[in-house]
């Protein structure tokens, strides 16, 4: 159910290279990995739900409203990640040379869709 | 001399409301806010200069190279950071329907020479 949308974040998105559900508790509901990825997109997947956590406690300190999205840029790997309820966000690894803009695109594409799953 | 480039960051992003460079121990090295922004950019610098923290110790336990640049976007602002130095990082904080890429654009142009200026 949520291995279709996960495969179309990663396959449609130049350069991406997984694609991951998650609850904020750092478990993961479900992945897809693109052949020959070279990560291990439920370890990473982990450190930043950690990382959401933090960002979720400075915008209530803040008064900035909810978190939306997240994107973290490495020298080796971005990290997108958009909310998706209190509970789950979803996340899309790309390589640096991948194409941010549409990873960004269909992860606002799939959030819905995900979201209407896991309710 | 910080002043120029920060107020050039903000007022050139259409919704710019703030300009920060700071350290990443949370103390700010200078600021710009727009007029009427609304924000206190230390505070939200503060905040975030400990998530940019966990982020590159995240990014070292991955190994997926060095942080470059990091964007979160909540409900009402949006918060782009880039990593100038090992110990220092500028951020600007954008209205939600400000322009996010002018704002990452202006960001990649301001971090060298705000990176030469603190060397």
């Amino acid at each position: 159910m949520f291995q279709e949308n996960l495969k179309r974040l990663v396959s449609e998105t130049e350069g991406g290279v997984a694609g991951l559900l998650m609850g904020f508790d750092g478990i993961a509901v479900d992945s897809f990995s693109a052949p020959n990825g070279g990560i291990d997109i439920q370890t990473v997947g982990m450190e930043f739900s950690f990382i959401c956590g933090q960002v979720r406690k400075a915008a209530e300190i803040l008064e900035v409203g909810g978190v939306q999205e997240i994107a973290i840029r490495c020298a080796q790997l971005t990290i997108l990640i958009r909310v998706i309820s209190v509970e789950y966000f979803v996340a899309l690894a790309l390589r640096p040379d991948g194409n941010f803009g549409k990873g960004r695109y269909l992860l606002r594409v799939v959030a819905p869709k995900l979201q209407a799953e896991i309710a």
